[in-house]
Protein backbone atom coordinates (compact mmCIF):
# COMPACT_ATOMS: atom_id res chain seq x y z
CA UNK A 1 0.00 0.00 0.00
CA UNK A 2 1.34 3.32 -0.55
CA UNK A 3 1.61 6.26 1.85
CA UNK A 4 -0.76 8.48 -0.43
CA UNK A 5 -3.27 5.64 0.36
CA UNK A 6 -3.12 5.02 4.20
CA UNK A 7 -3.59 8.72 4.84
CA UNK A 8 -6.97 8.63 2.87
CA UNK A 9 -8.49 5.90 5.11
CA UNK A 10 -10.95 6.96 7.26
CA UNK A 11 -10.83 5.17 10.69
CA UNK A 12 -13.95 3.49 12.69
CA UNK A 13 -14.40 1.84 15.45
CA UNK A 14 -14.84 -1.52 15.90
CA UNK A 15 -18.44 -2.04 15.41
CA UNK A 16 -19.18 -2.40 19.75
CA UNK A 17 -20.68 -5.89 20.85
CA UNK A 18 -24.96 -5.29 20.53
CA UNK A 19 -27.32 -6.75 22.79
CA UNK A 20 -29.97 -7.02 20.10
CA UNK A 21 -29.38 -8.89 16.58
CA UNK A 22 -28.71 -6.07 14.44
CA UNK A 23 -29.98 -7.96 11.45
CA UNK A 24 -33.17 -8.73 12.65
CA UNK A 25 -33.88 -5.46 13.75
CA UNK A 26 -32.83 -3.80 10.68
CA UNK A 27 -35.07 -6.60 8.32
CA UNK A 28 -37.92 -7.17 10.35
CA UNK A 29 -38.36 -4.60 13.78
CA UNK A 30 -37.48 -7.61 16.12
CA UNK A 31 -35.67 -7.14 19.07
CA UNK A 32 -33.57 -11.11 19.63
CA UNK A 33 -31.28 -10.64 22.37
CA UNK A 34 -27.89 -12.16 21.58
CA UNK A 35 -26.45 -10.64 25.02
CA UNK A 36 -26.96 -10.66 28.06
CA UNK A 37 -29.60 -12.47 30.81
CA UNK A 38 -32.28 -12.00 27.87
CA UNK A 39 -30.36 -14.12 25.62
CA UNK A 40 -30.42 -17.14 27.30
CA UNK A 41 -33.76 -18.17 26.97
CA UNK A 42 -32.70 -18.03 23.20
CA UNK A 43 -29.73 -19.58 23.66
CA UNK A 44 -31.17 -22.69 25.11
CA UNK A 45 -33.47 -22.66 21.69
CA UNK A 46 -30.11 -22.61 19.66
CA UNK A 47 -30.69 -18.54 18.49
CA UNK A 48 -27.19 -17.19 19.28
CA UNK A 49 -24.78 -14.76 17.51
CA UNK A 50 -23.77 -16.05 14.33
CA UNK A 51 -20.36 -16.63 13.06
CA UNK A 52 -21.04 -14.84 10.01
CA UNK A 53 -20.91 -11.60 12.57
CA UNK A 54 -21.13 -11.26 15.82
CA UNK A 55 -23.74 -8.83 16.08
CA UNK A 56 -26.31 -10.64 13.84
CA UNK A 57 -28.07 -14.05 15.25
CA UNK A 58 -28.39 -17.21 14.02
CA UNK A 59 -32.02 -16.92 12.62
CA UNK A 60 -30.23 -14.07 10.16
CA UNK A 61 -28.35 -17.09 8.76
CA UNK A 62 -31.26 -18.94 7.78
CA UNK A 63 -34.91 -17.60 8.36
CA UNK A 64 -35.73 -14.53 6.04
CA UNK A 65 -37.09 -16.53 3.60
CA UNK A 66 -39.86 -17.16 5.94
CA UNK A 67 -40.46 -13.26 6.41
CA UNK A 68 -39.27 -11.96 2.80
CA UNK A 69 -41.73 -12.97 -0.12
CA UNK A 70 -40.37 -15.55 -1.78
CA UNK A 71 -37.11 -17.22 -1.02
CA UNK A 72 -34.67 -14.63 -2.68
CA UNK A 73 -34.82 -11.39 -3.40
CA UNK A 74 -32.87 -8.26 -4.60
CA UNK A 75 -30.91 -6.05 -2.53
CA UNK A 76 -28.13 -3.23 -3.19
CA UNK A 77 -25.34 -4.61 -1.52
CA UNK A 78 -21.20 -4.30 -2.28
CA UNK A 79 -19.62 -7.80 -2.25
CA UNK A 80 -15.65 -7.88 -1.12
CA UNK A 81 -13.59 -10.71 -2.32
CA UNK A 82 -10.08 -11.09 -0.47
CA UNK A 83 -7.34 -14.00 -0.82
CA UNK A 84 -3.93 -14.39 -0.28
CA UNK A 85 -1.43 -13.58 -3.50
CA UNK A 86 1.17 -16.59 -4.28
CA UNK A 87 -0.90 -18.72 -1.30
CA UNK A 88 -0.90 -22.02 -4.01
CA UNK A 89 3.28 -21.86 -4.19
CA UNK A 90 3.12 -20.83 -0.60
CA UNK A 91 1.09 -24.40 -0.22
CA UNK A 92 3.71 -26.00 -2.05
CA UNK A 93 6.33 -24.49 -0.24
CA UNK A 94 5.49 -25.06 3.62
CA UNK A 95 4.62 -27.13 6.09
CA UNK A 96 0.70 -27.84 6.51
CA UNK A 97 0.94 -26.99 10.21
CA UNK A 98 2.46 -23.87 9.56
CA UNK A 99 0.25 -23.70 6.48
CA UNK A 100 -3.16 -23.87 8.59
CA UNK A 101 -1.69 -21.33 11.43
CA UNK A 102 -1.27 -18.75 7.90
CA UNK A 103 -5.01 -19.46 6.87
CA UNK A 104 -6.31 -19.40 9.82
CA UNK A 105 -4.44 -15.79 10.96
CA UNK A 106 -5.53 -14.11 7.60
CA UNK A 107 -9.28 -15.25 8.16
CA UNK A 108 -9.25 -13.37 11.60
CA UNK A 109 -7.64 -10.69 10.30
CA UNK A 110 -10.08 -10.19 7.22
CA UNK A 111 -12.97 -11.04 10.05
CA UNK A 112 -11.92 -8.01 12.28
CA UNK A 113 -12.02 -6.00 9.49
CA UNK A 114 -14.89 -6.70 8.07
CA UNK A 115 -17.33 -6.85 11.16
CA UNK A 116 -15.51 -3.55 12.71
CA UNK A 117 -17.63 -2.07 9.30
CA UNK A 118 -21.11 -3.98 10.05
CA UNK A 119 -20.64 -6.14 6.85
CA UNK A 120 -20.71 -10.13 7.41
CA UNK A 121 -18.34 -12.97 6.14
CA UNK A 122 -20.63 -14.61 4.45
CA UNK A 123 -18.38 -17.61 2.88
CA UNK A 124 -14.69 -18.67 3.46
CA UNK A 125 -12.77 -21.07 0.91
CA UNK A 126 -9.38 -21.51 2.00
CA UNK A 127 -7.61 -18.76 1.62
CA UNK A 128 -10.44 -17.29 0.23
CA UNK A 129 -13.51 -15.29 1.38
CA UNK A 130 -16.44 -13.43 0.16
CA UNK A 131 -18.04 -10.36 2.27
CA UNK A 132 -21.52 -8.76 1.86
CA UNK A 133 -22.06 -5.06 3.03
CA UNK A 134 -25.34 -3.94 4.02
CA UNK A 135 -27.40 -6.96 4.57
CA UNK A 136 -28.26 -7.84 6.63
CA UNK A 137 -26.89 -5.14 8.74
CA UNK A 138 -28.22 -1.80 7.25
CA UNK A 139 -25.62 0.36 5.62
CA UNK A 140 -26.10 4.05 3.97
CA UNK A 141 -22.58 3.75 3.28
CA UNK A 142 -21.86 0.48 2.55
CA UNK A 143 -19.43 0.91 -0.38
CA UNK A 144 -17.07 2.92 1.26
CA UNK A 145 -17.40 0.64 4.65
CA UNK A 146 -16.34 -2.03 2.36
CA UNK A 147 -12.85 0.23 0.67
CA UNK A 148 -12.35 0.91 4.45
CA UNK A 149 -12.31 -2.79 5.50
CA UNK A 150 -9.94 -3.35 2.22
CA UNK A 151 -7.62 -0.97 3.24
CA UNK A 152 -7.79 -2.21 6.87
CA UNK A 153 -6.96 -5.87 5.26
CA UNK A 154 -3.90 -4.37 3.76
CA UNK A 155 -2.44 -2.72 6.27
CA UNK A 156 -3.16 -5.62 9.23
CA UNK A 157 -1.59 -8.38 6.69
CA UNK A 158 1.23 -6.48 5.46
CA UNK A 159 4.10 -6.86 7.59
CA UNK A 160 3.53 -10.46 8.64
CA UNK A 161 2.90 -11.76 5.06
CA UNK A 162 6.17 -10.09 4.00
CA UNK A 163 7.74 -11.83 6.85
CA UNK A 164 6.88 -15.14 5.34
CA UNK A 165 7.97 -14.45 1.77
CA UNK A 166 11.51 -13.73 3.16
CA UNK A 167 11.66 -16.51 5.18
CA UNK A 168 10.90 -19.15 2.89
CA UNK A 169 12.40 -17.16 -0.18
CA UNK A 170 9.33 -18.09 -2.38
CA UNK A 171 10.38 -17.91 -5.60
CA UNK A 172 7.43 -16.33 -7.95
CA UNK A 173 7.01 -12.85 -6.48
CA UNK A 174 6.19 -12.11 -2.57
CA UNK A 175 2.86 -13.07 -0.82
CA UNK A 176 0.15 -10.20 -0.37
CA UNK A 177 -3.28 -9.93 -0.07
CA UNK A 178 -5.45 -9.38 -3.35
CA UNK A 179 -8.74 -7.58 -2.79
CA UNK A 180 -11.89 -7.26 -5.09
CA UNK A 181 -14.95 -4.50 -4.74
CA UNK A 182 -17.91 -4.21 -6.45
CA UNK A 183 -21.38 -2.91 -5.53
CA UNK A 184 -25.05 -2.99 -7.26
CA UNK A 185 -28.12 -5.00 -7.19
CA UNK A 186 -27.40 -8.90 -5.44
CA UNK A 187 -29.88 -11.96 -5.90
CA UNK A 188 -29.79 -12.89 -1.60
CA UNK A 189 -30.97 -15.74 -0.77
CA UNK A 190 -30.37 -19.90 -0.23
CA UNK A 191 -29.66 -21.65 -3.70
CA UNK A 192 -29.73 -25.02 -2.66
CA UNK A 193 -32.27 -26.92 -1.01
CA UNK A 194 -29.10 -28.71 0.69
CA UNK A 195 -27.40 -26.16 2.41
CA UNK A 196 -29.63 -23.31 4.55
CA UNK A 197 -27.25 -20.30 5.10
CA UNK A 198 -27.74 -17.65 2.79
CA UNK A 199 -25.53 -16.02 0.10
CA UNK A 200 -25.86 -13.51 -2.68
CA UNK A 201 -25.27 -14.32 -6.44
CA UNK A 202 -25.43 -12.26 -10.02
CA UNK A 203 -23.44 -10.21 -12.27
CA UNK A 204 -22.24 -8.06 -9.40
CA UNK A 205 -21.11 -10.77 -7.41
CA UNK A 206 -19.28 -12.44 -9.99
CA UNK A 207 -17.25 -8.95 -11.27
CA UNK A 208 -15.94 -8.83 -7.92
CA UNK A 209 -14.57 -12.08 -7.30
CA UNK A 210 -12.78 -11.52 -10.97
CA UNK A 211 -11.95 -8.10 -10.03
CA UNK A 212 -10.09 -9.92 -7.13
CA UNK A 213 -8.40 -12.52 -9.60
CA UNK A 214 -6.63 -10.07 -11.15
CA UNK A 215 -5.18 -7.85 -8.31
CA UNK A 216 -1.79 -8.05 -7.51
CA UNK A 217 -0.24 -8.67 -4.09
CA UNK A 218 -1.34 -5.37 -1.93
CA UNK A 219 -3.75 -3.69 -4.37
CA UNK A 220 -7.90 -3.44 -3.81
CA UNK A 221 -9.42 -3.47 -7.03
CA UNK A 222 -12.54 -1.59 -7.09
CA UNK A 223 -15.37 -1.45 -10.20
CA UNK A 224 -15.70 1.81 -12.48
CA UNK A 225 -19.35 1.84 -10.07
CA UNK A 226 -17.46 1.09 -6.44
CA UNK A 227 -15.19 3.88 -7.04
CA UNK A 228 -17.62 6.45 -7.96
CA UNK A 229 -19.31 5.83 -4.94
CA UNK A 230 -15.97 6.71 -2.83
CA UNK A 231 -14.88 9.42 -4.19
CA UNK A 232 -12.40 10.89 -1.46
CA UNK A 233 -11.24 7.56 -1.15
CA UNK A 234 -10.06 7.03 -4.63
CA UNK A 235 -8.38 10.46 -5.43
CA UNK A 236 -5.35 9.61 -5.73
CA UNK A 237 -5.61 5.75 -7.30
CA UNK A 238 -4.53 4.73 -10.71
CA UNK A 239 -6.97 3.19 -13.32
CA UNK A 240 -6.04 0.12 -15.47
CA UNK A 241 -8.20 -1.27 -17.88
CA UNK A 242 -8.95 -5.14 -17.30
CA UNK A 243 -11.02 -7.71 -19.40
CA UNK A 244 -12.38 -9.94 -17.26
CA UNK A 245 -12.89 -13.69 -18.12
CA UNK A 246 -16.84 -14.16 -18.66
CA UNK A 247 -17.84 -10.27 -19.09
CA UNK A 248 -17.89 -8.72 -22.41
CA UNK A 249 -16.43 -5.37 -22.57
CA UNK A 250 -13.28 -4.13 -20.81
CA UNK A 251 -13.59 -3.09 -17.75
CA UNK A 252 -11.86 0.63 -16.40
CA UNK A 253 -10.82 -0.65 -13.18
CA UNK A 254 -9.53 1.49 -10.14
CA UNK A 255 -6.99 0.33 -8.04
CA UNK A 256 -6.08 1.32 -4.78
CA UNK A 257 -2.06 0.31 -2.74
CA UNK A 258 -0.17 -2.18 -4.52
CA UNK B 1 -19.14 -36.84 -22.17
CA UNK B 2 -17.94 -39.14 -24.86
CA UNK B 3 -19.57 -42.34 -24.93
CA UNK B 4 -16.60 -43.77 -24.24
CA UNK B 5 -16.33 -42.51 -20.24
CA UNK B 6 -20.33 -43.13 -19.93
CA UNK B 7 -19.69 -46.82 -20.35
CA UNK B 8 -17.37 -47.23 -17.94
CA UNK B 9 -18.97 -45.54 -14.99
CA UNK B 10 -19.83 -48.11 -12.35
CA UNK B 11 -22.98 -47.11 -11.04
CA UNK B 12 -23.50 -47.02 -7.31
CA UNK B 13 -26.91 -47.05 -5.38
CA UNK B 14 -27.96 -43.89 -3.29
CA UNK B 15 -26.44 -44.29 -0.25
CA UNK B 16 -29.30 -45.71 2.33
CA UNK B 17 -30.31 -43.30 4.73
CA UNK B 18 -28.33 -44.32 8.01
CA UNK B 19 -30.19 -44.45 11.42
CA UNK B 20 -26.64 -43.65 13.30
CA UNK B 21 -24.19 -40.72 12.09
CA UNK B 22 -21.75 -42.25 9.90
CA UNK B 23 -19.04 -39.83 10.53
CA UNK B 24 -19.06 -40.55 14.17
CA UNK B 25 -19.27 -43.86 13.61
CA UNK B 26 -16.12 -44.30 11.18
CA UNK B 27 -14.12 -41.69 13.70
CA UNK B 28 -15.03 -42.48 17.30
CA UNK B 29 -17.02 -45.67 17.09
CA UNK B 30 -19.60 -43.83 18.92
CA UNK B 31 -23.76 -44.30 17.74
CA UNK B 32 -24.94 -41.12 17.43
CA UNK B 33 -28.98 -41.34 16.53
CA UNK B 34 -29.87 -39.25 13.31
CA UNK B 35 -32.80 -40.98 12.60
CA UNK B 36 -35.87 -42.59 14.21
CA UNK B 37 -36.94 -42.52 17.75
CA UNK B 38 -33.42 -42.80 19.66
CA UNK B 39 -32.64 -39.39 17.30
CA UNK B 40 -35.60 -37.09 19.05
CA UNK B 41 -33.55 -36.10 22.60
CA UNK B 42 -30.45 -35.38 20.45
CA UNK B 43 -32.47 -33.00 18.25
CA UNK B 44 -33.48 -31.20 21.34
CA UNK B 45 -29.73 -30.52 22.09
CA UNK B 46 -29.75 -29.86 18.38
CA UNK B 47 -27.47 -32.50 16.66
CA UNK B 48 -29.08 -33.52 14.04
CA UNK B 49 -28.33 -34.11 10.24
CA UNK B 50 -25.70 -32.05 8.54
CA UNK B 51 -25.87 -30.20 5.50
CA UNK B 52 -22.98 -31.81 4.25
CA UNK B 53 -24.01 -35.29 3.91
CA UNK B 54 -27.68 -36.13 5.38
CA UNK B 55 -26.23 -39.16 6.66
CA UNK B 56 -23.56 -37.15 9.37
CA UNK B 57 -24.25 -34.92 12.11
CA UNK B 58 -23.92 -31.41 12.89
CA UNK B 59 -21.47 -32.64 15.57
CA UNK B 60 -19.16 -33.73 12.62
CA UNK B 61 -19.20 -30.60 10.90
CA UNK B 62 -17.30 -28.41 14.24
CA UNK B 63 -16.44 -31.13 17.25
CA UNK B 64 -13.75 -33.09 15.72
CA UNK B 65 -11.10 -30.72 16.95
CA UNK B 66 -12.48 -31.92 20.54
CA UNK B 67 -11.82 -35.66 19.68
CA UNK B 68 -8.37 -35.40 17.94
CA UNK B 69 -5.65 -34.16 19.11
CA UNK B 70 -4.68 -30.77 18.59
CA UNK B 71 -6.76 -28.67 16.08
CA UNK B 72 -5.94 -29.90 12.58
CA UNK B 73 -4.62 -33.29 11.49
CA UNK B 74 -3.59 -34.86 8.03
CA UNK B 75 -5.60 -37.31 6.26
CA UNK B 76 -5.56 -39.31 3.31
CA UNK B 77 -8.43 -37.96 0.93
CA UNK B 78 -10.15 -37.20 -2.87
CA UNK B 79 -10.92 -33.49 -3.56
CA UNK B 80 -13.39 -32.37 -6.12
CA UNK B 81 -14.09 -29.19 -7.23
CA UNK B 82 -17.00 -28.19 -9.65
CA UNK B 83 -18.37 -25.27 -11.00
CA UNK B 84 -20.30 -24.55 -14.42
CA UNK B 85 -18.63 -23.40 -17.35
CA UNK B 86 -19.92 -20.12 -18.35
CA UNK B 87 -21.05 -19.13 -15.55
CA UNK B 88 -20.09 -15.47 -15.00
CA UNK B 89 -21.35 -14.68 -18.93
CA UNK B 90 -24.77 -16.28 -17.78
CA UNK B 91 -24.93 -13.70 -15.00
CA UNK B 92 -24.19 -11.23 -17.18
CA UNK B 93 -27.22 -12.47 -19.33
CA UNK B 94 -30.19 -13.78 -17.89
CA UNK B 95 -33.11 -12.83 -15.46
CA UNK B 96 -31.39 -13.01 -11.28
CA UNK B 97 -34.39 -15.26 -10.61
CA UNK B 98 -33.72 -17.56 -13.53
CA UNK B 99 -30.56 -17.68 -12.19
CA UNK B 100 -31.06 -18.40 -9.18
CA UNK B 101 -33.07 -21.64 -10.41
CA UNK B 102 -29.60 -22.58 -12.24
CA UNK B 103 -27.75 -22.03 -9.13
CA UNK B 104 -29.98 -24.18 -7.38
CA UNK B 105 -30.38 -27.15 -9.71
CA UNK B 106 -26.45 -27.24 -10.04
CA UNK B 107 -25.96 -27.44 -6.80
CA UNK B 108 -28.66 -30.13 -5.65
CA UNK B 109 -27.64 -32.16 -8.49
CA UNK B 110 -24.08 -32.13 -7.67
CA UNK B 111 -25.14 -33.09 -3.89
CA UNK B 112 -27.33 -35.70 -4.99
CA UNK B 113 -24.26 -37.27 -6.92
CA UNK B 114 -21.66 -36.83 -4.40
CA UNK B 115 -23.82 -37.89 -1.07
CA UNK B 116 -24.72 -41.49 -3.15
CA UNK B 117 -20.90 -41.98 -2.92
CA UNK B 118 -20.80 -40.69 1.23
CA UNK B 119 -18.62 -37.93 0.05
CA UNK B 120 -19.74 -34.37 1.63
CA UNK B 121 -20.07 -30.88 -0.08
CA UNK B 122 -17.91 -29.33 2.31
CA UNK B 123 -18.51 -25.44 0.72
CA UNK B 124 -20.28 -24.01 -1.70
CA UNK B 125 -19.84 -20.57 -3.03
CA UNK B 126 -21.76 -19.61 -6.60
CA UNK B 127 -21.71 -22.09 -8.78
CA UNK B 128 -18.90 -23.68 -7.27
CA UNK B 129 -18.52 -26.35 -4.60
CA UNK B 130 -15.89 -28.29 -3.04
CA UNK B 131 -16.70 -32.13 -2.06
CA UNK B 132 -14.49 -34.51 0.17
CA UNK B 133 -13.98 -38.02 -0.16
CA UNK B 134 -13.59 -40.01 2.81
CA UNK B 135 -14.09 -37.82 5.81
CA UNK B 136 -15.68 -37.93 7.94
CA UNK B 137 -17.24 -40.75 6.17
CA UNK B 138 -14.57 -43.13 5.47
CA UNK B 139 -14.35 -44.80 2.09
CA UNK B 140 -11.36 -47.61 1.23
CA UNK B 141 -12.18 -46.72 -3.03
CA UNK B 142 -12.48 -42.97 -2.07
CA UNK B 143 -10.51 -41.93 -5.70
CA UNK B 144 -13.04 -44.30 -7.50
CA UNK B 145 -16.00 -42.35 -5.62
CA UNK B 146 -15.03 -39.39 -6.36
CA UNK B 147 -14.71 -39.58 -9.78
CA UNK B 148 -17.90 -41.89 -10.54
CA UNK B 149 -19.09 -38.61 -8.84
CA UNK B 150 -17.76 -36.79 -11.58
CA UNK B 151 -18.99 -38.80 -14.40
CA UNK B 152 -22.57 -38.42 -12.27
CA UNK B 153 -22.40 -34.62 -12.16
CA UNK B 154 -22.04 -34.27 -16.14
CA UNK B 155 -24.56 -37.05 -16.98
CA UNK B 156 -27.09 -35.21 -14.74
CA UNK B 157 -26.02 -31.85 -15.94
CA UNK B 158 -25.35 -32.49 -19.29
CA UNK B 159 -28.99 -31.99 -20.90
CA UNK B 160 -30.33 -28.75 -19.17
CA UNK B 161 -27.42 -27.08 -19.36
CA UNK B 162 -27.15 -27.57 -23.35
CA UNK B 163 -30.86 -26.46 -23.28
CA UNK B 164 -29.97 -23.02 -21.49
CA UNK B 165 -27.54 -22.74 -23.71
CA UNK B 166 -29.44 -22.63 -27.02
CA UNK B 167 -32.40 -20.61 -25.09
CA UNK B 168 -30.05 -17.76 -24.76
CA UNK B 169 -27.53 -18.79 -27.48
CA UNK B 170 -24.66 -17.60 -25.64
CA UNK B 171 -21.74 -15.95 -27.42
CA UNK B 172 -18.80 -17.28 -25.82
CA UNK B 173 -19.38 -21.02 -25.96
CA UNK B 174 -22.11 -23.20 -24.58
CA UNK B 175 -22.16 -23.91 -20.62
CA UNK B 176 -21.02 -27.17 -18.99
CA UNK B 177 -19.66 -28.64 -16.00
CA UNK B 178 -15.90 -28.25 -15.31
CA UNK B 179 -14.51 -30.84 -12.74
CA UNK B 180 -11.13 -31.37 -10.98
CA UNK B 181 -10.26 -33.89 -8.52
CA UNK B 182 -7.06 -34.60 -6.98
CA UNK B 183 -5.95 -37.16 -4.29
CA UNK B 184 -3.40 -37.41 -0.94
CA UNK B 185 -3.03 -36.06 1.66
CA UNK B 186 -5.09 -32.82 3.24
CA UNK B 187 -5.17 -31.08 6.54
CA UNK B 188 -8.40 -31.29 8.37
CA UNK B 189 -9.63 -28.59 10.68
CA UNK B 190 -11.33 -25.55 11.85
CA UNK B 191 -8.89 -22.31 10.56
CA UNK B 192 -10.37 -19.88 11.83
CA UNK B 193 -11.61 -18.70 14.91
CA UNK B 194 -14.78 -17.14 13.65
CA UNK B 195 -16.27 -19.86 11.68
CA UNK B 196 -16.22 -23.30 13.23
CA UNK B 197 -17.32 -25.71 10.47
CA UNK B 198 -14.31 -27.98 9.48
CA UNK B 199 -12.45 -27.96 5.86
CA UNK B 200 -9.19 -29.39 4.02
CA UNK B 201 -6.44 -27.49 3.47
CA UNK B 202 -3.19 -27.98 1.50
CA UNK B 203 -1.28 -28.50 -1.92
CA UNK B 204 -3.58 -31.21 -2.61
CA UNK B 205 -7.09 -28.95 -1.69
CA UNK B 206 -5.30 -26.31 -4.18
CA UNK B 207 -4.19 -28.73 -7.34
CA UNK B 208 -7.63 -30.02 -7.27
CA UNK B 209 -8.90 -26.36 -7.59
CA UNK B 210 -6.32 -25.42 -10.10
CA UNK B 211 -7.07 -28.65 -12.46
CA UNK B 212 -11.23 -27.46 -11.98
CA UNK B 213 -10.26 -24.32 -13.10
CA UNK B 214 -8.65 -25.49 -16.69
CA UNK B 215 -11.29 -28.17 -17.33
CA UNK B 216 -13.65 -27.27 -20.45
CA UNK B 217 -17.08 -27.68 -20.71
CA UNK B 218 -17.86 -31.88 -19.75
CA UNK B 219 -14.48 -32.57 -18.49
CA UNK B 220 -13.40 -33.88 -15.52
CA UNK B 221 -9.54 -33.21 -15.19
CA UNK B 222 -7.86 -36.33 -12.91
CA UNK B 223 -3.92 -35.28 -11.13
CA UNK B 224 -1.69 -38.32 -12.31
CA UNK B 225 -2.09 -39.53 -8.87
CA UNK B 226 -6.16 -39.13 -9.03
CA UNK B 227 -6.00 -41.35 -12.30
CA UNK B 228 -3.57 -43.70 -11.24
CA UNK B 229 -5.73 -44.84 -8.82
CA UNK B 230 -8.88 -45.42 -10.53
CA UNK B 231 -7.44 -47.20 -13.69
CA UNK B 232 -10.42 -48.80 -15.16
CA UNK B 233 -12.08 -45.92 -14.90
CA UNK B 234 -9.23 -43.54 -17.09
CA UNK B 235 -9.03 -46.75 -20.02
CA UNK B 236 -9.84 -44.35 -22.44
CA UNK B 237 -9.04 -41.09 -21.59
CA UNK B 238 -6.85 -38.59 -22.88
CA UNK B 239 -3.53 -36.80 -21.35
CA UNK B 240 -3.04 -32.97 -21.63
CA UNK B 241 -0.18 -30.97 -20.27
CA UNK B 242 -1.31 -28.42 -18.78
CA UNK B 243 0.70 -25.44 -16.49
CA UNK B 244 -1.21 -24.23 -13.50
CA UNK B 245 -0.75 -20.87 -11.48
CA UNK B 246 1.74 -21.13 -8.45
CA UNK B 247 2.76 -24.73 -9.34
CA UNK B 248 6.31 -24.76 -10.66
CA UNK B 249 6.07 -27.79 -12.85
CA UNK B 250 3.69 -28.58 -15.56
CA UNK B 251 1.37 -31.71 -14.98
CA UNK B 252 0.24 -34.26 -17.06
CA UNK B 253 -3.49 -34.52 -16.47
CA UNK B 254 -5.60 -37.10 -17.60
CA UNK B 255 -9.34 -35.66 -18.99
CA UNK B 256 -12.21 -37.64 -19.06
CA UNK B 257 -15.39 -36.56 -21.11
CA UNK B 258 -15.68 -32.88 -22.73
Amino acid sequence: MSPSTEISVVEVEAAAPATICMGCWDQMKVPVPIRGPFSVPFRVFGITQSKMNPNICTICERAFRRVKKGSHFTQDATILFSDIRGYTQLSETIDPVELAQVVSEFQDQCAASIWARNGIVNKQMGDGLMAIFNFPIKATEHTQRAVEAGLDIQRRCKTSLAQLSDRFALPHGRLGVGVGIHTGPVEIGEFSKVRSDFTAIGGVVNMAARLEGCAGAGEIVLSPQAAERVPELVERATERQVNLKGIADPVNAVILGG
